[in-house]
């Protein structure tokens, strides 16, 4: 099995420093030998000495794809369009895929399976999500015989590591992010991974492989973690909680919901355990119950173990048909996005409030009204003639939220904020 | 892809009516289809009706394991030996497997995957071990491009449920058994469960897949619960850890180790949070580095979604060749078992004193000659004239253990009890 590699940076190198240093390993349990014979790259200087022998390095892509000896392409440069068009190109002079690249599979990812579904080839990605969590296969295969019901998990490790800092150091946020960067956590511009939508891309898949539906980014709503208040993750620590980037893709009643948030996680669940920049997915499906997968999220060697794992897995299946079966489920008709409305939760809400007489009276009408019962109260005492009003509810709809929303806001008064966020169930 | 089950118990009644339940789903995502065929049991009255339609029931196991349309045999009858030998009829006539019987494979696993390997058939077995953790594959196919350096786990979901009563309710260990018979989590006799040989069983194989070793029972030494002592627990507590039946292969510089025994755990790692009959694995490897899976380790649905899996997995991969490949590592030399006088680690001492004045010298210059340096100490006040010293080693090897224990005994005193535990590092 002949392979190229498009891109030199950290994982494509990392990937092949580890092929050739677990070489024989790998060739002990594959039934075709994988050979790596073609790498392109911008920087053609960097990989010289450091590919195998009679492995060609050269600067054009295109050379790459449409070379007619290379059987899988194995796509590490992380570029959204170039990598699309590389993909399709591959795919049409029918070679397999493996790639790491969420954000092209999160917003292309129909088109292409559409073309590998087309030419009969397969388009691996395990690499894609939480990278030594091997969360792709289980989907694919080992869940395949259950309906999913609900996957939850902590996918950006940047975002956990500012927020574990936050909690456990009483950092803010801009100091967290700073000490992301400094120990390569986080990029120079954090952007993509504190939004919420880098775990939104990596949902999006998850989401396309429990429930059979599209691959659809737009479907995925998603908040960042740039607004949490230190505030905030206090008050859920006295109510038994950690503040968690949450991604959760779920079936309700009327379809699925797919969403990424500050969410507060019971202490004593394992996704209140995963801290620092460590990832974590909750699975619940009808037949195997609760599994939960633990690992890292990131890195060179970690990432190389994903896709290296593709490649073997491609070689031991022989080139031959398509493996994209465990994506789309052919047969069954697809269910749609739910009507975010009738989803239904437990949240949290803080109200800041003027410290006055009434002022609970007043809240506490609001809520009333809206028919939302709370399950657990919390009065912080004063300061500046200002107090925090802390209500997590029982289940409610969304729709009851939002419609209480503007009365709420009116009681707090003006100026004031409402904070709102998810609150999960045990895991 | 003509499937025949052995047996009609629970697990495999499960198998059944959930492939019956979920066959939509099922065959959606399966390019061949699968067919049940035929059922073999002893009481062929209890599967009336709960078959599909067509699908032979009758009380023949040969005849099942001779039948010419019968592609693939699902065993799930539990029984060593008449389930080795219907296996070996079964694969002679070329027919692949699917097993949850790991007495049997831990006993004769390496004769059955010759024998597969001879006729190239696959003989799978996720619902071996840990049925909701997708262990088997992830070192298989996951974790294939890595050299595993250890695999730590709770493997036994009775014996975990007792030390969780006995460790949160503070019962003893035959209070707890009987609450875990009257649950259904413990059989009437619990011995295979609490002397460890259970975890021994699914230790071997899961030592063979991580190692590439050859599957050998005798190589696992293992110790079970029935020893352990509230106190203990108690004091384990107070120093940060809880006791856990732990299962835990490791490559040591000399070979590999392979044990089961109650073991204190971090209360910090993963590992101590799995409770009640849960199970959890943690796994490192020198590409992924450590990731940790969590799951429930029996009950029929949860097999069935094993068993389903591996059936799934056979129908997409054509029949063809046989997937045995990631067990043995067929061109590498397989380590042997290491010395177990050189494993290093950290243990838990508990030595029962006289309370009297230079019992603490004597005990301290016994460590001290064996070079044994002390991380933590803890002197529990004394009752009865007597009075417990609890010291938490630095590394040491097990040479230097056994060497001083002769020592620690006679520091002791007569009749008194010398305990000693394994203790775990941070996972």
């Amino acid at each position: 099995m002949k392979v190229a590699v498009l891109g030199f940076g950290n994982v494509a190198c990392a990937t092949i420093e580890n092929f050739m240093a677990n070489q024989e390993l790998i060739a002990s349990k594959t039934r075709t030998p994988i050979e790596l014979v073609r790498v392109a790259t911008r920087t053609p200087g960097r990989a010289l000495g450091r590919v195998p022998q009679g492995c060609l390095v050269s600067d054009d892509c295109w050379a790459l794809v449409d070379d007619p000896q290379v059987d899988v392409v194995v796509e590490l440069m992380g570029d959204v369009q170039l990598g699309r068009e590389l993909m399709l190109r591959a795919l049409s002079n029918r070679k397999h895929i493996v790639t790491a690249n969420k954000a092209l599979l999160a917003r292309h990812g129909e088109e292409i399976l559409r073309k590998a579904d087309e030419v009969a080839r397969s388009v691996l990605f395990e690499g894609a999500v939480a990278v030594s969590i091997p969360i792709i296969k289980t989907l694919r295969e080992s869940a395949a015989a259950n309906h999913v019901t609900s996957i939850t998990g902590i996918l950006n490790g940047t975002s956990n590591y500012v927020l574990s800092q936050m909690s456990e150091r009483g950092a803010d946020f801009a100091t967290a992010v700073a000490e992301a960067q400094r120990r390569g956590y986080a990029e120079a511009d954090p952007t993509l991974d504190v939004s919420g939508e880098d775990a939104a891309h990596k949902l999006t898949l998850l989401a396309a492989l429990a429930f059979g539906v599209p691959i659809d980014f737009e479907a995925v709503e998603f908040e960042g973690i740039e607004g949490v208040d230190g505030l905030d993750i206090a008050f859920a620590k006295r109510l038994g909680y950690r503040i968690k980037l949450i991604a959760q893709a779920r079936m309700e009643p009327g379809g699925f919901s797919a969403s990424v948030r500050p969410t507060l996680v019971p202490m004593a669940s394992m996704l209140a355990q995963v801290t620092d920049s460590m990832n974590g997915i909750a699975l619940q499906g009808d037949l195997l119950g609760s599994a939960f997968l633990y690992g890292s999220g990131a890195g060179g060697r970690q990432t190389a173990s994903a896709v290296l794992a593709d490649l073997i897995d491609l070689a031991n299946r022989g080139g031959g048909g398509a493996c994209n079966k465990g994506f789309r489920h052919d047969q069954c008709e697809a269910p749609g996005a739910c009507d975010c409305g009738d989803r239904v939760g437990v949240f949290y809400i803080r109200l800041r409030l003027d410290d006055k007489a009434g002022v609970l009276a007043r809240v506490s009408k609001v809520l009333a009204d809206a028919n939302v019962s709370v399950n657990e109260l919390l009065q912080d005492g004063g300061h500046d003639g200002q107090t925090d009003l802390i209500a997590v509810t029982h289940d409610i709809s969304t729709r009851q939220l939002h419609a209480m929303l503007p009365e709420l806001r009116i009681a707090a008064g003006h100026g004031h904020s409402v904070v709102i966020y998810p609150v999960l169930g045990e895991h």
